[in-house]
């Protein structure tokens, strides 16, 4: 059944240098990648047309950028940071974390129908709820891994003293206390200096909520919207940069008045799917898939995940629905917490009604990694010629394309190279990214560009030295056109709007 | 003597929105900041100039983007990685932070003079050799801190379970070991899992190099660039984001054939000198400083930095200059490193003579929130008008200017607004960041606008009801010059090139 589709896109990717395994040459880090000189070019083609249609074309969202480690309190605000002693428990049906004396309780050996929608083909599956006595409060699975002192966060020190040096000094003093005692105690000496990478960017909008309000001439309906990186320490997959513990995140978090949120909310459910399909995805492989109540978190009102039919072998064949974007009715929830913690007002007075509240949140979060290799997927095609002639290309649309356009010496010799070399200067210099090759037949170098997904490759021939004019051979269709060389960057910059 | 220049500069930053403090609700974290609405398009426009000078504008350095997280035997390899039980010491003199039993040793007691360069200003200082029998290896001073267990990189924990977990089992068994045994086993718990923040993005590029030069089409002379965060335990002091243990990069490794080196040494020393100057930094506030022969690293054959005379406070008035770039001959030190930790062959074979040789390598390595801060410090002015008409205003290079255009309607009636708001949704369609404001005096919302470093002010006022042309304001000059709607992308868009 299978076609081996991902294998030959992750053998691609590694090929043609869009994604390596991290430290490859030291046997690799379990999924943590790479992005090669192609790969680093689609990925910032993906955020940058994020940022400049959500920020830059929007007169209502502006940017921010916030270090990583935040202050550790913020995570007991946002209910990220589960103490140091909470056993958690791994879900093998959903994959969801959990404290396991927060989860649902039921009779060992009893019957639990996991919920439809835990996973994202919709099936009902039946199982037995464990020996713990408790089930996956997600999907209400039995399949549960052991108990076991476990934190979603990456947790590292910020101060001059390593921790360890005193854990090491106080190890006699450890021995000698009773097992809870010891607890706290090791408990304590970590937390002193502890700090944790962000799980999530969207709590660096909450918390500069009043920052933004007061420096930037903005009011709700308004949005705040960040690009970076995020840690959290899953459970990870092979299906390459799919699910990995270092991930890079778009996340906006759009600010209204209570009442206008559930507006709000089906905008942005509809707009954010829209952009996938704006940037070339095919409509048939892309979803919009809305949580049932029992699948929401405890504080969002509504949830909706923009998903891709990825090319995953499973064990049905090959094919599966994956996250790419959540869409969240987040309520007035984390504005409500960092104000409960930190003694702060974040609310919001509306001259106009003379109205003080606290506005609900519409957050748009999307993974860069994910959209990545989704357009990767999407744009991955095998296209059978004449006879056993298969070429690979990468059907990208030109604004996400890594190389924009190719340009040849048809041979190596009467001037066509200084030609090309000067097109290739003229093109670079509008900052179009481009590429020189001269090694190998004309043949050989257009199918090396569908491969890389270039949309154009301009050649240089004889009639060039006279008229001025190249031949334009597109990816898609593989025709040529005769162009003046006066052309090309007008007619570049056009299909890059 | 002291204007306060720097004390100006923070306050704007937090008033207008350029940077924060990181977590600030929470009472901040030291060193980390966050960039506001301003200051995130500032550093954005910083990085992509970067990028598209040092990539995209060259047909000779590809991109990378490597994970932050890396296999932490690289840093074994690269040097980075102090086994964990080695004692540090930090010099209090240059802020170097060393391996004690790594240290020149010297009679306790004996003078020792700092050498000339230690610090930026050059100055010659004397010490005396403190208790510990050893000097700074890098500025000789003897005034040192305390040894303790210190690591340069950020640890944390790659894996299913906390190595706390381990620890607080294995608690009873350290009691029962001798000391020696104990930092060993606890040592054995810890790196089990041990993964590390990176301290530089070069080793990225470095084990790469076999990956990039397999998969792209590229040989030496040619260059790897990557943009990314790196991290540091750093001493941190208080100039705003000049040092700050979270901290972005953007690092070049250039490829030469050795022999070579020392011509593209020089080139990239006077390139990356020129960028800054390219972007408008004023040269007289901008010097090359070439290392002494001491100063280097030892695996370093020559090193310059680019240095900014920043508005620091200091003892001896305002100003210091501080580094934003350095600019290293790093020989084929990294690569033969890590061919030999990894058995892998990171040489190159030049088909035309048959040579197999390890490039050498010239890095440029900037730091992209100093280049922002520097970009910052270098366009604050305050200039006065007449009487006490003092203002403000950040002179930013159109090109990395946070926003290009500020739209107004003289009034709030007569059809302006409506007209006003069509110039925006034209400039924001050709991705030109501009912001529309309304409310007040007009000569109040240049003021503001002058805060903001923004380039062109277009006012809308009944005359641009007849004659469809409006008021373009030069924030530099104040000059004020009428022009055409329709003659405004292309004038905004020929200043941005």
């Amino acid at each position: 059944m299978a076609n081996d589709t991902m294998k030959k896109i992750v053998s691609l990717c590694k090929r043609r240098g869009f994604v390596f395994q991290s430290s490859e040459i030291y046997g690799g880090l379990k999924a943590c990648y790479d992005y090669g000189p192609l790969g680093v070019e689609l990925k910032r083609n993906i955020k940058d047309a994020w940022w400049r249609d959500m920020v830059h074309r929007r007169d209502d969202i502006v940017g921010l950028d916030c270090s990583i480690i935040m202050h550790p309190d913020v995570w007991k605000a946002s209910g990220h940071l589960a103490g140091f002693c909470d056993p958690l428990v791994d879900c093998r049906n959903c994959k969801e974390r959990f404290r396991a004396d927060h989860a649902p309780r039921a009779e060992a050996g009893s019957e639990c129908i996991y919920r439809e929608g835990g996973r994202a083909d919709g099936k009902k599956l039946k199982g037995i709820v464990g020996p713990q006595g408790y089930t996956c409060p997600v999907c209400g699975s039995g399949d549960l891994s052991d108990e076991r002192l476990f934190n979603l966060m990456f947790r590292t020190s910020l101060g001059p003293v390593d921790p360890m040096q005193q854990i090491l000094n106080s190890v006699e003093e450890l021995a000698a206390l009773a097992p809870d005692e010891r607890k706290q105690k090791l408990a304590g000496i970590i937390n002193e200096s502890a700090v944790y990478l962000r799980p999530e960017t969207a709590q660096g909008m909450f918390v500069n909520f009043a920052n933004v309000l007061n420096s930037s001439r903005v009011k709700p309906p308004f949005g705040i919207a960040q690009c970076g990186k995020s840690y959290r320490n899953e459970i990870t997959t092979s299906n390459l940069t799919f699910r990995t513990c270092e991930f890079e995140q778009m996340e906006m978090e759009f600010f209204v008045k209570p009442g206008e949120d559930e507006t709000w909310y089906e905008y942005w459910r509809s707009a954010r799917r829209d952009w996938y399909i704006s940037l070339g995805i095919n409509p048939d492989r892309l979803r919009l898939r809305d949580h049932e109540t029992s699948e929401l978190a405890h504080y969002a009102k509504a949830c909706s995940d923009v998903e891709y039919f990825f090319p995953f072998e499973n064990e049905e064949g090959e094919g599966e629905w994956g996250e790419l974007e959540g869409i969240a009715n987040r309520t007035d929830y984390d504005l409500k917490k960092h104000a409960e913690f930190t003694g702060k007002d974040l609310s919001y007075f509306e001259t106009e009604t003379k109205e003080r509240y606290v506005p609900y949140v519409i957050e748009p979060a999307a993974g860069a990694d994910r959209a990545t290799l989704a357009f990767l997927c999407d744009a991955y095609d095998e296209e059978t010629l004449e006879k056993d002639d298969i070429r690979t290309v990468l059907r990208f649309h030109p604004r996400i394309a890594p190389i924009k356009a190719a340009v040849f010496p048809l041979v190596k010799r009467d001037g066509m190279p200084e030609v090309a070399e000067g097109i290739m200067k003229e093109l670079l210099g509008e900052g179009i990214n481009c590429f020189y090759d001269q090694a190998g037949a004309i043949g050989r170098r257009y199918r090396r560009m569908d491969e890389a997904g270039t949309p154009w490759c301009i050649t240089v021939d004889s009639d060039t030295l006279n008229d001025k004019t190249v031949t334009v051979r597109e990816r898609d269709s593989m025709e040529q056109k005769r162009m003046p060389i006066a052309a090309l960057v007008p007619f570049i910059k056009e299909h890059l709007k």
